[in-house]
């Protein structure tokens, strides 16, 4: 990998799952791009990741050919359990909209897309500091960096793709006067462990109850992934392995509503909880992709889906520009290049972004406790819970948003 | 009728559409009622409330025999409009669900419920004062009052049905350490208005905008009734007839959007915006229904179907006590009759009751926009406008619960 200036067609920024796909299907048109990546490619997979995978998620995996772990080693889900107050019901998927999830941790996810990236000689710098980007006013934009040996680096390219996450340095180089940042934040939480114990359920089992929220996830046969709403100040020391499994229990409706499986704790983290999104997601020569662009809540499993949803539309995007900025080129025009296409795939992708935003925002009110509430607003709760789980279109509603909504319209 | 103490087997409190649909319903079973009330007919059906009836409602009516104007008179509406920033969809209610429902006013179904009652020579007082309730808690209930012309009466009675509204003083018979008061407010108030003009639209239209709410209604061919959200502070002579037009076409986006008919304004009301939910609705020999029982802000459209649906499940039941009551009499059984079948009337139409009041909340935060709420609130809303009519699914969702959900169950 040269540690010197060199020209792609693409720069970018951020080489988690979003960066990466990026990278691969431009590659597969033809485009060539180059990758920054501040952590290593070994910290991004330690750190554990939520997996539920909508099938056009899965579908991208596949089309840019990295493999088929996600197929082999992922678990398809035809349905999710809704848990009230210990009383359970089953939202069945497939019969509902004809559709599955799948589970796959992310941390996975992004090991398939850099193993790909790196095997087929794609240009990717892990572990890079003082990463700069530069004239996205310009025709001439371009990133800086220091490499993972101090030494100075430059890629100038056509694009500048900010998939940095979601503290994004890139979007701050949208200005102020046309950038509107959305945010909500929400008084509480996620406690999340991973236990060595097999799965308590063959599915997810999302449930409320009078003392919160707790999620029961997978990981695989022998490691357990759980959740439960906690205050957003708590540090994982306040809690026993004991407190903890005692609590996930309470929340499920006790042993003879869902006997949970205990295990050993490996892993306790918390889980900011906010909502974000930035408009507009380009600005000259930058577009943001992913979590760059805007952060869900992690309660409607959007978060990974809704940033290969952005790659979907942007990577034909992309191309459009590209070509435009190469015919403008051999006519000699003085008009600057078009960014019309960028614009086009920000109000595309971001209509799509504000439908995962209130699902994430809605899913997470229905499912979880707010400090201070009165009786009305938990009472209120059950009755939409049993408007959701008591009527075949309540259930159908739920399942189309969970899933994913409709096809993705080709390109 | 009787001025002085009479008895029968159910004494009704309130004479709007709950009690006296009550009335009816009991007395083709052959049950005997008599019911008191604090307006006067003429004052009741002077008083302009909506009208959206779903389909049981109207069959609710047909059964009772009270005439078909609601049929001849009435309109079907196979769907309705939402509208956001100017933008309008059509939920087609038949073609989602296979149901309607009926444009028809609460003052005209009292009317009809009214003259039917008196018609067929049933005891009811008008215009009564000092109405007191006495003996809930034995086996000798009774209800007494001042009549029109200042003479003392009285009701005996095996059981009271308390149908007598938002303000209710049955409820407050319940024993407080037996009785929980759900409720909630809202930021704002519905300032409504009667005027002489053409329908704008053949169906309701819901329309939020950047400037809040309002519902474009009917009444007939030349009067026509329309809502916007307003301070609940607001004053009726805050407003001028051209500020109400300007505002509202406003928030349908213009005239361009939807041309709004403007016509001489008769009529100008504020609209308070509360819910409420009283649980039990029964205490000993008091069973209460309809708005008595529960209030819900007006943009769902549920709070004379709710109570009709109250009457539905209730009328059953009280055969059922009654007919305990004089098998325990006849088996001269020590013990006091079962208030069982009341128990079980309060337990399930309250699970009615709260999916209609998370319905009808839900409805208005979709809908309105909140003072002082971030601009993600509103753009998030949106996002939720377009998960509904953007899927079919979404819309089935609304339309299910506008309609009325599932058939009630046949009893």
């Amino acid at each position: 990998m040269s540690q010197t200036s060199n020209r792609v067609d693409v720069g970018i920024v951020g080489g988690g799952p979003a960066g990466l796909m990026t990278a691969l299907l431009l590659k597969r048109r033809g485009i060539s791009a180059a990758v920054v990546e501040r952590r290593s490619h070994g910290e991004i997979r330690r750190t554990q990741r939520a997996g539920i995978l909508e099938a056009p998620t899965v579908d991208m995996l596949v089309e840019a050919e990295v493999g088929s772990r996600v197929l082999t080693d992922g678990h398809e889900h035809e349905g999710t359990v809704l848990s009230f107050d210990g009383v359970q019901h089953r939202i069945d998927f497939q019969e509902l909209v004809g559709r599955s999830v799948w589970l796959y941790p992310q941390n996975e996810v992004f090991h398939d897309l850099a193993t790909a990236w790196e095997r087929e000689g794609g240009q990717i710098h892990w572990s890079v500091q003082e990463v700069g980007v530069h004239g996205v006013d310009s025709d001439q934009p371009s990133i800086t960096f220091l490499d993972a040996q101090g030494q100075a680096g430059r890629i100038e390219a056509d694009l500048i793709v900010g998939a940095d996450g979601s503290r994004s340095m890139c979007r701050r180089l949208i200005p102020e006067d046309v950038r509107t940042d959305y945010f909500t934040t929400y008084p509480f939480a996620w406690f999340g462990i991973l236990c060595d114990a097999p799965p308590t359920a063959p599915e997810l089992i999302y449930a409320n109850s009078e003392v919160g929220f707790a999620l029961i996830s997978q990981r695989n046969e022998s490691v357990q992934r759980m959740y439960f709403q906690c205050d957003p100040e708590t540090k994982p020391a306040d809690w026993s392995d004991a407190a903890i499994f005692d609590h996930i229990q309470q929340v499920l409706g006790g042993p003879d509503a869902v006997n949970l499986k205990r295990g050993p704790i490996i892993e306790k983290t918390v889980l900011p909880f906010r909502s974000y999104v930035c408009d507009p997601m380009t600005f000259g020569r930058l577009v943001l992709a992913g979590d760059a662009g805007h952060t869900v809540p992690p309660t409607g499993a959007k978060g990974l889906n809704l940033a290969f949803s952005d790659v979907r539309a942007l990577v034909p995007r992309v191309e459009e520009f590209l070509t435009g900025l190469r015919q403008a080129a051999e006519a000699e025009a003085d008009a600057p290049a078009s960014t019309a296409p960028l614009e086009r795939y920000s109000r595309t992708t971001l209509d799509r972004v504000w439908k995962a935003q209130n699902f994430s925002y809605w899913a997470t009110n229905l499912l979880h406790r707010q400090p201070g509430e009165n009786e009305f607003a938990q009472r209120r709760r059950r009755g939409e819970f049993d408007a959701i789980t008591g009527s075949v279109h309540g259930q159908a509603y739920f399942a189309d948003s969970y899933t994913g909504w409709s096809a993705p319209s080709p390109n």
